[in-house]
């Protein structure tokens, strides 16, 4: 018996203990959660380190980590996924950058940081600005392609024309207001074979930047920005340098039919880089905003469709963590709760319910406090005497230890009878899920 | 002071929650149990993932990690286990392997499995099939041994005739009826110098194989099961090809005299093949059916006869989850329980107490889940507080953490007193326990 597969990230879900609150924001609300805590009641529980305890993960790394990819030699850079979030294909020897809109203010010969996403800008003056700054790059003849996507972000491509390139070098944005822009420079421990390359690409990225400081700054729709006390989007910051690797497909590498329901760009191009199916929902943004019935709906109709595994990923929890509003996340969390009724009358299903990382809505930001994570099963498991979801109760109940990124799917897989036992090999491959069975024997 | 240990595997001890129960089987009777409850009562408890969590490990290689050895540098292959098991000696160069008698089924040109056990086709019946299947080997000139062990499971070893062997070949047992019997091929990341040993050994066995369905799918034996309405044990399907490899002795690898008490094959392969010496017991079958208080009477034994480390086997528990039947498991669990009543009387005395797996008894396989372990000393320790033993106990009085199989060893002899400090080395080789004296110095 082969049981199906949801798995449902929260992002940012876990926090850390809140004054107003009294607690996380999970915690908060965690006794009024109906359906989570119907799927923790009849569940494993305990606590994730997607990568390592006290390693504040970023999203991409947490999820490839959690999805079974060995982050230290798999991982392509972030600069890949938003690529392919925003449905671009990346060719051979290209690499791919996000970036920010920012405003900085210059002193002296550097561009201090004011603002990290020059006032969360609106699409069509992001847009616009973008648009020009192309026309920009093509009078100078650079080998570049560039996207805008939503607010301040977008997505950064160089091509290789003048010599190689490679992704092996620092990122320009220092994550931090008040804080200059950075020069992009190979790493330390780059290759001598390929230290050239990362020169050159180096050398390249820093060129556009410093043409998108003198370009915007002096852009009309920044002037009017600032008559109108906005903050500018005066320079573009790239960061995440990453080129395609050769990733396994998530199905080749579990022996299952997958697929996803996600909004934000960046969990797309993950899912979509690993050979996941997307379930496309109408209104599924990313945001706050977005259609939580449509996404659970979509996770319904993936399982209807015949895919044994499927993919949830909503991406508010995280937004309201970065802006710091603890109440806003948990009331979030529970309006999440209220519409994952219908895959709690499943059968013959596993529900893996966790984050990728704690993001702290008192610090804004990703912390390395792990996250609580469930593995519900209609029948089997092994119950774990937690009657409500949160940090707190996933310690005190913890029946599965602190877990790390690696061992999520394992006890996915496992508890939905999929797993070869360690040893066996009915194929010349390395796999470890039942089924992968090699040629038959020809009389 | 060096404390004598005992160390008691259960096998496949851990389980899912099975309804009629309400809980697992050990769950079931945990506040029944006398003995062992006195053990987790003074000892410390937690939670044991032999290989990893999530994954399900099978008995030879839950057991070589929970000793202490590396399973990606040093299993050798379950068809070594198997052939020390049954008290085979294998020379340098020969593979083995585990088989079983099955049924299959011709379609086309493929052999279709429909029974796994040939319906646990009777000793003396899979005895004559075998013996005559060696005069077929003979007479085709094939440089092979094959042994028939009980019901339907047998060794076969092959021989380095016409060039070298390699274990490095994938099982022919898909482990799952209704799949064609496989193809053996070479692992695909055999290194290039092995790769024609391991075609050369995979062209041997597929042949082998072949011959075992011409011969026995017309033998008479078979035919007549066939009118009587049994399967027919009609091929043999070998797996888990293995070569000895150099182990060190568990004597060598802790600093202890060891002994074993067990019946399964298997188990005894494992303890011979890392040089434990073993005290027979008579009516110790590795059965449901065995001799208990023979078994515990050979652990006393073995303690007066000077070893101190004694390891203690009991396959029955597994055997009861793999048939599906989860209360005789726990009331299994409960006579075993009734038989430990002289080791909890010992002074100066660590014993452990664990299985090398979870199986669940609702799926009658090898599950990933964590099994309950507890580390009883007579004096010191850290008692967790748990009163009684179960799954749900060892994780709610947990003082250990989610151990793995290689935290086994260092802890019970920890606890004995046994071990160095790390960092010290009284010894050019690698120790890690006291006492492991290097040459003294002359003058």
């Amino acid at each position: 018996m082969h049981k199906r597969i949801v798995f449902i990230v929260l992002d940012g879900l876990g926090d850390e203990y809140i004054p107003q609150l009294k607690g996380t924001p999970l915690e908060y609300v965690s006794e009024e959660l109906i359906n989570i805590n119907k799927l923790v009641s009849r569940g494993l529980c305990g606590l994730l380190a997607p990568v390592s305890i006290g390693i504040p993960p970023s999203s991409d790394t947490a999820h490839l980590s959690m999805f079974g990819y060995d982050l230290a030699v798999e991982y392509p850079g972030r600069g890949v996924f938003e690529a392919y979030g925003e449905g671009l294909e990346l060719k051979e020897g290209e690499v791919a950058f996000r970036f920010n809109l920012e405003t900085v203010e210059k002193k002296g010969n550097h561009l201090i940081i004011r603002d990290r996403r020059a006032g969360r800008i609106e699409d069509p003056i992001a847009e616009k600005l973008i648009e020009d700054f192309k026309r920009v790059l093509k009078e100078h003849d650079l080998p570049v392609e560039i996207h805008h996507t939503v607010e301040h972000r977008g997505t950064l491509i160089l091509k290789p024309r003048d010599g190689k390139l490679s992704p092996k070098i620092s990122d320009m944005d220092p994550h931090e207001v008040g804080q200059p822009v950075l020069q992009s420079e190979p790493y330390e421990e780059t290759p001598e074979n390929e230290l050239e390359n990362a020169k050159r690409t180096a050398d390249l990225i820093n060129r556009i930047v410093r043409l998108s400081y003198e370009f915007l700054n002096d852009h009309e729709l920044n002037k009017q920005r600032i008559a109108e006390g906005k903050p500018p989007g005066n320079i573009i910051v790239p960061r995440g340098a990453g080129m395609k690797t050769k990733l396994r497909s998530f199905s080749e590498k579990w022996g299952v039919k997958a697929a996803f329901v996600a909004g934000g760009p960046l969990y797309k191009g993950v899912a979509r880089l690993i050979g996941m199916h997307e379930i496309p929902v109408p209104g599924a943004t990313g945001k706050v905003k977005t259609n939580l019935k449509g996404k659970v709906e979509g996770v319904l109709k993936a399982l209807d469709e015949g895919y044994d595994f499927v993919f949830l990923h909503i991406k508010g929890t995280d937004t309201l963590s970065h802006d710091k509003k603890s109440l806003e996340k948990a009331l979030f969390i529970k309006k999440i709760d209220e519409h994952l009724e219908p895959l709690t009358e499943l059968k013959d299903i596993v529900i893996g319910l966790t984050g990728d990382h704690s993001t702290s809505s008192l610090q804004g930001k990703h912390i390395g406090l792990p996250v609580p994570i469930l593995f519900y099963t209609d029948i089997g498991g092994r119950p774990s005497g937690a009657k409500a979801f949160s940090e707190h109760n996933c310690a005190k109940y913890n029946n599965i230890g602190v877990i790390r990124g690696p061992d999520v799917m394992p006890l996915l897989m496992d508890l939905a009878g999929r797993m070869n036992e360690f040893g066996l090999r009915p194929s010349p491959k390395r796999v470890l899920y039942i089924g992968a069975f090699g040629r038959p024997l020809s009389l």
